[in-house]
C-alpha cells in the first residue's frame, strides 16, 4: 500500500517518473546499458541534459538568449556561496524570512557586507515582511520565495532595480510569474523537481563576469555556461529525474495547469485548518504558502490520536519542522488531491474525538 | 543483449547492485515509498548514511577512531578546491601526473603557494615520477593515485612526513595498500563506487582545523563531519548505490579479493596488448594501471575493421581520451572476466585482418 506522502522534501514525485526512472536503472531507451553506468559525454546523456536545460527555461517562459539553465550538484547551499561568490562586489541585500535565509545571509558575509534589509525573525518567521525600501546601491537583493519550515511565501515578487536573487527551493515549478523579474535563481530539485543530489541554477548571462575576485572553477557560473553545465560529471540519475518530471509537468499543462491544482489542493487544506477546531495555522493567512501548510494543535488539545490516525491512514511525513512544531502538510506538484483529501478527512475524524 | 561495459566513468556496476537500485526507486525496503521521494531525516535514510561511511572505513581498514568518511557532492573537482580551503597555509606540494593533477594544482593556487615537486606532462603524462625529495615543510603534498585518461597508476605510495592527500577517484575500493598512510582521500564516486552524484572523502581528523582562514560552510570538512555528513540534503540514491556497491564488495570478499580479481583482469588485457602485432601499449609498463589499460593502434593500421568488430561484439566505451587517442579499456572491480575475454577475442581478431 503506497503511502500518502507529505514530506517536505526529498519528497513525492509523480507515479510515471518513478516508474521510468527506476527502468532507466536497468536500461536506458534500449541502448544496451543502465543510465547510471554510461558515460556522461555519451549521445545518451548529453541529450538529457540537453533536454532538461531547455525545458526548464521553456516552461519558465524564458528567453533562451538571455538565460541559461544550469544542473550543478551541492544543493542550495552551496549557491548561498556560489551566488555571492559570483555577484557581491561591495555590498548586498538579503530579506530574512526564515532558516535558509539566515544560511544565505552566513555565507555571503564571507565576501563582502550583507544588509539584512528586511526580516520576520521576531515573529519566528511567521510572515513575509512588505513595504520594503529596497535602495540601489547593492550589488543585488536575495530573496527566498518560500519558506519550507514555516509556510510563508512571497505572494509578490519585489520590484528592484538591481539583480534579483532567489532561493526557489521549495517552490519553483509550482507557479506561474514572470520569472524575467528575476536575474539568478536557484533551487534544489528534492521538491518539485526531482530527488536530491541536483540543483537547478538559471541566471541571466549579462549579470556574470563583473566582480573583481578570483572564482575558483567549480564555484564559477560563466566555466559551468562555458562547459554546457557538464564541467565536471554530472549527478547523472537525478538530473534525468528532473527531465522526467520537467516533461511530466509540461505534458500536464505546464505552469499554469499546475498552479491552478496547487491552489486548489492549498484551499482545502487551508480552508480545513480554519474550519477545524482542533487545529490553528501557524502562518500569517495572506502570506501562507502554497506548498507547505504548518498548523499546530489548538492549545490544550493533545495530538497522540491524531499520530496515531495518520499512521493508520497511510500519512506520512506530517511532522512539523522542530522550528514550528505542529504539523506540516507539503502539497507539493505531484501530490495528488486524493492525499490532502485523505488528510482532511483525518483531520475531521479527530476533531470529532476531542 | 546487455554491453560489455569498458566505460571510463561512470562506468559498470556489479549486476545485483544495478538490480537492487532499480527496485530501491519503486519502494525501499517495503515501506510504502520510493528511496527518492522519502526524507533524508527519516530513519531509513538515516540507516543507509551511516552504514555507507562505517563500511567504507572497514573495507579500508581504517581506525573509525581516527579517520571519519563523508558522502558529499560536487566530485573530485569540488575536492580540489575543498582539501586547499582545509589544508592549504602557507604552500603544499602536488605531484602532476596528468590532467586531474594540474586541474586540483589550478585550484590550490588560488589559496597558496602550490610546488609541482615532480611532473610527467613533458611525456604526455605516460608514467609517474619516481625518487621525489619530499621536504618537510609543506603543508601536505597531493598526488593522484590512478590516472583513468593516461592509465597509469601509483604503485609505490610515497612516504611522506607530511599529511597525504590522494585524489583516488579512479581506483579507490580496487585494491588492498595501507590507506592509513594518507590523511586525506576522495573519490568521485562513479567508477568502482556507485554512479556519479556523489563522493567519498576520507579523513584524518587530527589533521582538521589547522588553517587560519574561514572556511564557507559547505567547503568546510569539520561542518560536514559534524553534521554526520548530512550539513545538507546528500545525495540520496547515489549515496544509496554506494552502500549497495560495498555490500557487494565485501560479501565478495573485499579489498584482498578484488585486488586478486582486478590484477588478473590486468595481467589478461596487457598480455594481449603486448602481444598484438596491431596494437601497442601507452603508459610506461611499470606504472600500469590496473584499472584503465591505455593502448594505441601500431602506426600505419587503420582501426576502422577494430571499431566494426568492437560494435558488432557489444564492446561498448573502448575509444580513447582525445588527450592520447587509441583505446581505453577500463577493466573496474564490476567488468567481468567475459568481458575482457571477449575484447581479447576482438583484437586477435582484427590482428588477423591486417
Amino acid at each position: 500500500m503506497k503511502k500518502h506522502n507529505f514530506s517536505a522534501g526529498p519528497s513525492i514525485l509523480a507515479d510515471e517518473v518513478i516508474s521510468k526512472a527506476s527502468k532507466s536503472v536497468i536500461e536506458l531507451n534500449n541502448i544496451g546499458l543502465s543510465l547510471i553506468e554510461i558515460s556522461h559525454r555519451s549521445p545518451d546523456f548529453v541529450a538529457i541534459m540537453e533536454k532538461a536545460r531547455e525545458l526548464s527555461l521553456e516552461l519558465l517562459n524564458l528567453d533562451k538568449e538571455k538565460y541559461t539553465a544550469l544542473f550543478l550538484q551541492g544543493g542550495a547551499s552551496l549557491q548561498f556561496l556560489m551566488s555571492a561568490y559570483n555577484l557581491l562586489e561591495t555590498k548586498a541585500a538579503y530579506i530574512n524570512t526564515g532558516s535558509w535565509s539566515d544560511k544565505a545571509i552566513k555565507e555571503a558575509k564571507l565576501l563582502g557586507e550583507v544588509h539584512e534589509i528586511a526580516s520576520s525573525k521576531s515573529k519566528n518567521y511567521n510572515h513575509i515582511p512588505k513595504n520594503i525600501l529596497i535602495k540601489n546601491d547593492y550589488d543585488y537583493l536575495h530573496i527566498t520565495t518560500n519558506n519550507t519550515i514555516y509556510g510563508t511565501q512571497f505572494h509578490e515578487i519585489p520590484n528592484t532595480n538591481i539583480p534579483l536573487v532567489a532561493d526557489m527551493s521549495s517552490d519553483i515549478f509550482s507557479r506561474n510569474v514572470d520569472f524575467s523579474k528575476f536575474d539568478l535563481f536557484y533551487a534544489g530539485a528534492q521538491k518539485n523537481l526531482g530527488p536530491s543530489g541536483v540543483t537547478l541554477v538559471v541566471v541571466k548571462k549579462e549579470i556574470l563576469g563583473k566582480v573583481s575576485r578570483n572564482i575558483p572553477s567549480m564555484l564559477n557560473y560563466l566555466i559551468h555556461i562555458d562547459k554546457d553545465s557538464m564541467f565536471n560529471t554530472p549527478p547523472v540519475f537525478p538530473t534525468y529525474v528532473c527531465l522526467l518530471t520537467l516533461e511530466w509537468l509540461k505534458n500536464n499543462g505546464g505552469l499554469d495547469a499546475i498552479e491552478k491544482l496547487n491552489n486548489y489542493k492549498a484551499k482545502l487544506i487551508y480552508d480545513e485548518i480554519d474550519r477545524n477546531k482542533a487545529f490553528v495555522g501557524f502562518a500569517e493567512i495572506e502570506d501562507r504558502s502554497l506548498m507547505n501548510a504548518t498548523f499546530n494543535l489548538v492549545n490544550g488539545v493533545d495530538g497522540k490520536k491524531f499520530n496515531e490516525l495518520c499512521l493508520k491512514n497511510n500519512i506520512s511525513g506530517i511532522k512539523g519542522h522542530r522550528s514550528v512544531g505542529g504539523y506540516r502538510a507539503s502539497i507539493y506538484n505531484a501530490l495528488p488531491i486524493e492525499s490532502v483529501e485523505i488528510l482532511i478527512d483525518t483531520m475531521k475524524k479527530f476533531e470529532n474525538l476531542i
